[in-house]
Parts: structure tokens; sequence; C-alpha cells
């Protein structure tokens, strides 16, 4: 039961120092999701041993290059390599017209049918829905119109207390109704509530992704108690005007979020060029929120599917 | 007096096993240009220590995806840079279509002017010229429109024999014409011949690059006796099917087109992602070209500048 995020690029817009731009892929529960592709993301797919035929749906924040400019190579890849599944990628407006324009003058024609769907990056509102997960976007305020994404695991049914079925005399024909939530009436006419007879459930874990962005409180709702969060710094408080002008945050800034979201953990990432190390913009958002983690090209953060009340 | 070619990526149309797609630089007298700029390029010109703002001409052999999709990553992010010297790219027709419109779509802005020339691939023609080099095109038979390139130096004048001043009394004045050309007429009415008064011209240093193409030997007037001829291997004889389907290139047919045409060096690249290691590929070659050498991403290779009749 994984939840995983694997960070490709932690790059801001250049990539230096051997960050590659922004790239992101997500394995939940065995399925794979990637959010944005920067260039040189099929190459860091190969580097992190990601299964890419197992994607088959992309998010992209914005049409900034470092979050779209490795697509084209990414979907004309795969297609030599003879993907069959189809193909959705979810984006704000403009997308569709980027990538058929490329592949129309390289003469790349791909073998597998590609959805493209517009996301309104004014709104919040559901993008995606399986049966493990749902995916919302969260309007962001940067340059272009940019959307995060929340993605949230389903609340899985209750584990039954054994016990409770010697001790009620409970038919195995209603166990499956009792962990859907009915209540249970015995031959002698009590009342068996429900919450009696199961464990609490398992809270669901959910990643919101936050970049690139400028500080917007108006996020906060959206992403309250998120398992895991990651929220661009690109910049310390030092160079909040650099962040100012270009519609990013500092790490103060993604930390102050994360910690009015209550949220259990920050990931920063989207490092300036400027910085050769990510140490300062680390130091700077953990003194505001504790548990922050900095990622690198490569790194893995995983949300345990909690068994301790099974 | 440097002229070297470094490889910046080494893979066919899918990157695999860390080579990258095609892009090359070559550092001629201290000018730098391009040849293609497949994606990632912009990483690999940082792995390298490539100084990216000396690039100035950008050579593009083809439109397909690996031979050009590093184009908007690397302009941008030489804009990001602030880059202000003008930058000229040749290029099948095509390009600027593509890369205007991506630019516009990703609401990116070049701070510095860009200078689109079209090739016509069918034909054999100067394309660039500086006080150091000629760069001529060369017709390639692939599945797209596409040119080889074929950089020589500007021939040198030839060094003057010091003792012959002493010896015919030649007034410094006339050194330069003689250097030039000229004969020297003594005041005795002998005339010494130019041929007497210098060292034999040091030849001027080629490289010749032809990629993507299957074997062509209309290729082998124009590129006779270059130094370097680097010629395209993506398959060895064993998928030679695969290689007719592909208009590409076996490393027999590379190594027969550089024996044909009397090369100093071959140098192989453009693997497939079939192979793991060069080695199959080099050994084919060799079979029919001693002189062939592969290459690497990163490989330099040096032509020397001869000095021994100076």
């Amino acid at each position: 039961m994984k939840f995983e995020v694997t960070i490709l690029g932690s790059a801001a817009a250049t990539p230096a120092y051997g960050r590659f731009p922004t790239s992101q892929v997500l394995n939940i529960q065995d399925y794979w999701y990637m959010i944005d592709c920067g260039e040189g993301t099929q190459m860091r797919l190969t580097d992190f041993h990601v299964p890419r035929n197992r994607i088959n749906h992309i998010f992209i924040s914005h049409l900034h290059g470092d979050h779209c400019f490795g697509l084209p190579g990414f979907l004309t890849s795969m297609s030599l390599n003879g993907r069959q599944e189809e193909l959705h990628i979810f984006s704000p407006a403009g997308l569709q017209e980027m990538i058929e324009t490329v592949l129309r003058i390289s003469a790349s024609h791909l073998v597998y049918t590609v959805h493209y769907h517009v996301i309104d990056t004014e709104k919040h509102e559901l993008l995606y829905e399986n049966s493990a997960l749902t995916v919302h976007s969260i309007p962001l305020k940067h340059a272009v119109p940019t959307s995060g994404f929340l993605f949230r695991e389903k609340t899985f049914l209750p584990n039954f207390i054994k016990e409770k079925i010697v001790e009620h005399e409970i038919p195995v024909a209603q166990i499956p109704l009792i962990k859907a939530g009915a209540d249970f009436l015995k031959a002698d006419g009590t009342l068996i509530p429900h919450h009696e007879m199961v464990y609490a459930p398992v809270p669901s874990r959910s990643y919101a992704f936050c970049s690139d962005t400028m500080y917007h409180e108006a996020i906060i709702p959206i992403i309250e108690n998120v398992s895991l969060l990651y929220h661009e710094t690109t910049f310390t408080e030092e160079f909040k005007e650099n962040a100012a002008w270009g519609m990013h945050s500092t790490a103060f800034q993604a930390a102050t979020i994360a910690q009015k979201a209550n949220v259990g953990e920050l990931i920063i990432g989207h490092y300036s060029a400027r910085f050769q190390d990510f140490q300062p913009l680390l130091a700077e958002a953990k003194r505001v929120f504790k548990n922050t983690s900095p990622s690198s090209d490569g790194s893995v953060f995983s949300v345990p599917y909690l068994k301790n009340n099974v």
C-alpha cells in the first residue's frame, strides 16, 4: 500500500549543480502519476528506475518551460518503445497546441492516444478520480495560469474487531454491511452501534504539490492537514524581492503556509540556481516549521500506511 | 590554435545507458559552434564545462526530436542568464515555427535576438564563413530533410624561412607579400620563386558531421580527405534491415564511407538503445577502417595544429 513521491528534478527555471527542472512521480497503491515534466525527465525516469509505461496520467502545473519542456521527448520516446496505453494529460490551456506543433514539425507520430484535459486554474475542483484516490486542482498565484494538485487516497473501510463476531453472534454475511457503516440488531433486540464493532478507520493519506506560486494564503483551507506538502522555495528571505518579482516563494513563506495549514511534513524544492546547496533554504524553513525536508533529484518521500489499529 | 570536437550526446532517438541525444560543440581557434541540440544539451554543457555564451552559431541537421528538442530550454536558460549576443541558427525549414510556438505558449521572452537561417538540404553550399573557417552543408539521405556540416579551417599563410632574408637581402616590407604568394626580384635581376622562401603551408583542418543518414555515396566527394569524420552508426550489420527502415547506417556502412573518402579518422556514434555498449559497433567499423574511434558523452576529439614545418 505505497504512497510515495519521487523527486525527478529539484531545480528552478535553470538547471544547475546537477539539479534538473521540475518533475515528480507518485506511486499510490502501485498506480503511477507524473507531476510536471521538465527537460530531461525521460533520462531521470531511467536514472531512478521508474516504470514509465505505468504512468497513464500526467499533471502539468503550468506552461513555463522548466515544467513542461520534457514532454515532447518523453512522449516520442514512449512511442518509439511501442507504448499502447492511452495517456491523459491535465494542464492549463495551450499545452495541446504546443505539443501538437512540435510533433508535427518534428515528423513525430505517436502510436498511442493522448487525451488533453484543460484545467481551469481559477477553480479548486476534481480533476481525476479512480477507486483509490481523487486529484483536485489547487489555484496558485504565479506569472501565468498555474494549478497545484491535491492527491488524496479514498478512505479505506475500517477493519472488523473479530472478537465481536462471537460476542454478539454476528452472521458472516452481515460483516461487509457493518464495515460499510451499518449497526447490528441482535436476536434479543439489542442494537450494537457500528463503531463498537470496528477499529477506528485508517486516516487517508494525501499529498499537495504547490509550485510555482507566490505566498498565497487562499490555498490553506484546501491543503489543511495533508500528510505531505511540496511547496516551492525558490529563494531565501534575503532575496524576497526576487521572489516577489518572479511570483515565487521564499523558504520562510513556504514554511508559514505549512504551519498555518497544519500539514504533516513540508518538502522544499525548486531551488534557484543562485543556491549551490539547499542548506540556507532548509534552515530558514525549519525555523518556522520543524518537520521540513529538502528534496534532491532522486529523493523519495513515503507516507506510511498506518496498520497500528488494524 | 584549437580544433576540437566535444560530444555532448551519443545516443540515437531514445536516450539510454547514460547516453543523451545528439549534440556536439566545436572549438575552432577559440570560437565555439554547436551542432544539434537534443534534449538535455543545456545540462551537458554544464557537465562538460562548455562556455555556453561563447556559442553564437548553432547548426541543426534535421528536425527529429533527438536533434533539436533541447533548443527551447537552452535558448530560454541563456535568456534568463542575461545573454546579449545575437544567435544564429541554421536548420532545415520549420524550426522557427516550432521554437516560436513553444516560446509563445510558454510565455518565454528572449532578451537577445535569434536569426533563423533555412538550409536547402538538397544542395551542398556555403552556410557560414568567418576569418577562420567555412561551414558547408552536406546533403544527407534520411526520412526527413537533413543536412550534414563540413567545417573547414581557412588555409594559413605559410611561415617564412628566416635565413632567406639575409641570403637574398629581402626588405622587411616585402615579407607579407611573399608570404601571400609573391616571388622576389633581387637587385641583380635574379627572380627568387615564392616557394623557395617559405615552408610548405600547414594543411587546413576539417571536420565533417554526417548524421542522420543512410549509406549515401554522394557525400564522398564532399568529405574527401577531411581530418575527422563523424558518421552515425545506429546499428551493426546484424540489424541492417532496421537501419534501412529508419534510413540509418550500420557501422560497416559508415566505415566504408570513411575508407572511400580517405578521411583521417572516423568517429562513430548515434548508437541505438539496443546496444548497451559500443564495442560491437566499433569492432565492425574497425574491420573496414582502422582509425575509428567511439564517441561517448563527454568525449573530446582534437586535430593537432601541425607545427613541424614552421
